[in-house]
């Protein structure tokens, strides 16, 4: 959530094999590139034989002027170590397109926290499968696309969904969106599509999960943010939270109490993304918050 | 947890069918018998046809003088209004067994919330399948009991527990207590057996799930405590927690963690279970807190 | 947040000295009125000498038929008892005035979760000493008043105020208004003013305490929503909560965090206020959730 | 709450003005030094002029061996960046000294988790100004000294406490130690003796703020534990946490959750000590978790 407003700013995010020095090794060579390291982040699994996961926020005198050569030798760096990197910008904002269907709740959490800075992107156009929330996205100024989906246009939905985002979008955000995406389509977007979907203790696989959980009393209703795999809400977690119920609430009340967990596990997951806090490492995420 | 001292004060659970003007037939019968209503808590599934519940905390001049006849009216109120109730005097402390195997955390917690008072029960046996815990129960003055538990020995050990628990006890806590218990066992202590057991979100099915939830990078690690059913671990669920945890944690951190959230959700449960606010309606119950 | 649709549903709040019977005479009483008791809560300050208070949900047949009738009974029924009561219809939808000057997150939380049906009242009026919320608030068809406050036209900014509330609104909330009511002004609206303020741990009174709770180190930010009362901040607690922030936070961070607190706290104690779950007694409040 | 079991391990905490490379610097040194880094936390208040605060877990082939020249090396290091550092080794068991007086709650809390494993510490001596919880320690193995306190005989019992301590004890908890400490014994251990209080919101100074707390029907319970220094509570805060009551809760009820969120809390802030994962900065705390 910080405020780090530098335009030469930069964070770099590192995943390679553990090695001896390697933090020495990575920290000289940005002191060589004249960075400034503001903060920095690490984890090792194991310090032997594991995985070291960094996140490093650095200041340039001149982010553009540097970029190129900065790029070109980590590459050098990322061949003899192995790693996995990548480098962002702080005036680079990530933009993001909200998927909804007709639930607005996560949608306009989003909204907001662009609008009050907490969430450092922009929103260049939400699509939906319905055509109900086009009014109060339109008049936030953001471009409102209705994309039917059937069984039959699936297809067809998904390729012109893919024209539309062509070029124009860093990552997605399905925020209550209520279609299966396709293996082809979330193959285009790796660990840039992020969900959010309900969670409870114990598990209610399957259909009217609420009228089960209200049906077996549970005392906690939860919410998961995950990056989008072929498994289907398989993939990695990136937030989770819950939110404390009673006996009183109906079926509907808890539907609207899992409503408020799951913007605000979403608003963070989302926050994180954006300000280039996660790693996915298999299927789990490290998160230097 | 509240303190109510009085050695005359009575609680008396109610479950029937909604029916107008039962809360001042209820209230009307125990003015008639001299009770001085302390608490009256009370909750409707449906207002025209649902069930209706209620908990009745009153004082009486003479709790013991009045007993049996209070019984006897009671009965005939519950035939005409189809009534189930329960009716406990503070004096009656409840006896807990307790069912371990070798982890004391909960043992532990349960034992020290007996004796600060927090919990108003007496723990007159505590029964185990194992000998490591004896020392740290009996140096509290409590009788230890080690009953091995095999495929070949379990009949003859449920036997031989029936037997240690006959007349001395109320309820059993399986505090990690690590054997399944036959149905016949579960039948004799209906709705009086309390479990404690691991919840994740998503839920980990099966074998090592500590192992698995680290290796999806769970955010949140949680405990249920229910009623012990045939269905195992699917009982009415009394209370549910959950505890943060990072990228940082080891599986072997989250086991720790896991045992921290275990305990205090199993004590808040045996809790209320003591002070009978606790109403099971189907597979779930009413907690009036 | 329960969904009572019912339009003969009706809530009654009571206040008495603690008295033998007490419950069965008001359930008799709205036994003799036909009314249907869905939910009653009661809580006792001490069954020998205390305070009982009572809130009883319940249905009639015909409300506005039996409403006046309804009112003159309980008017002699509290006589006798020396009650304080109060009579809500579910028709009878609350109408709140927010107050605010320049932030924009506990007004936009409260709209929202009337716009959802969360909160169940309306919003005739906002009234603002600035300018800058108006075009957020009248988007949302709701009227925007704007009446500066200075020091020399404070009684005057006032009196213009109570002109715009007469007959319209039937509490205030003070969603961020950053302007002190003067006690003429309080005593028109007993109980029936909700104002959010941060809060910490320790307290940090006087000016800017998020940068001396930075300067502090905190790890909480918190937010407390109250009845205003002439003593500034220290009325009747309805609501508070808190939020966890580490050394990574900077001042402006905290007070992000404190906004989202202070939102989610206002709008719970709004939500209480509409649904007439709070009874105020003394400096305190008994809250029936 | 980590298992770092290597006896090689050790932990160096910095702090510093900032300087370009600083990071550099630090993981060149212990490359030299033959350290493998196992993990990295590093903080900036201000990249441009500020301080910054590293924590480095790092494994050695024979910390025996090079501990003398690691640290001889480490002051010349420190002479020329105006570092403060502190080299802990995993092998070198804090030792702590727990002062109580009657309330046994939250030293039972750490002698448990001492016994657990959870605080990888050890227990040389308790001391208390009362005889109460000589049995609870003693039966532990613990020695416990009665040093009563007086206004009169106070510096002679801050002397005979002295002496005790001397050699064998390297910090302080304060456990419910209801005595004032003076600055002369304080001196002798800064930073290294952690007070628990409770916290509430707002504030309660003075006398009984239970009874105050529950006389304003506050909904939150909190606990802070802290560094003491000279200004009474005033010190660096380690921890802080809340738990949510109920205008059910008695004065004495608000006691008993209390004492649950103290003890917690305290413990974290001792584990933490313990890991080293707290460095003090003026009156605030970096906490490297």
């Amino acid at each position: 959530m910080q405020t780090e407003q530098n335009k030469n700013r930069a964070t770099l995010l590192i995943s390679c094999p553990e090695k001896p020095g390697i933090i020495s090794t990575v920290s000289n060579f940005l002191l060589e590139h004249q960075a400034n390291i503001v903060q920095f982040d690490q984890h090792t699994t194991d310090p032997k034989a594991g995985m070291v996961f960094m996140r490093i926020a650095f200041d340039l005198n001149d982010f553009d002027a540097s970029h190129d050569k900065l790029c070109e030798d980590l590459q050098t760096l990322a061949n003899e170590y192995k790693m996995k990197w990548q480098l962002n910008n702080k005036r680079d904002r990530k933009r993001m397109a909200i998927f909804v269907t007709k639930q607005d709740s996560c949608l306009m959490e989003l909204i907001w926290r662009v609008k009050s800075g907490e969430i450092d992107a922009d929103i260049p156009m939400v699509i939906s499968n319905h055509n109900e929330l086009r009014e109060v996205v339109e008049r936030e100024g953001i471009p409102y696309y209705h994309i039917p989906v059937s069984v039959e246009t699936k297809d067809e939905a998904e390729t012109r969904t893919l024209e539309l985002l062509e070029g124009k979008v860093d990552f997605i955000v399905l925020a209550r969106y209520m279609q299966i995406l396709s293996p082809e389509f979330i193959s285009k977007f790796p660990n840039r599509i992020i969900n959010i979907h309900h969670s409870f203790l114990p598990a209610f696989v399957g259909a009217n999960p609420y009228v089960r959980a209200f049906n077996r009393g549970v005392k906690l209703i939860g919410a998961t943010a995950h990056y989008v795999t072929n498994d289907l809400d398989e993939g990695p977690i990136i937030e989770q939270d819950v939110i404390r119920v009673t006996h009183r609430y109906t079926a509907e009340d808890l539907k609207v109490a899992g409503r408020h967990v799951e913007k605000h596990v979403l608003a963070h997951a989302v926050a994180w993304h954006v300000e280039n806090k996660v790693i996915v490492h298999g299927n789990k995420t490290i998160i230097f918050t």
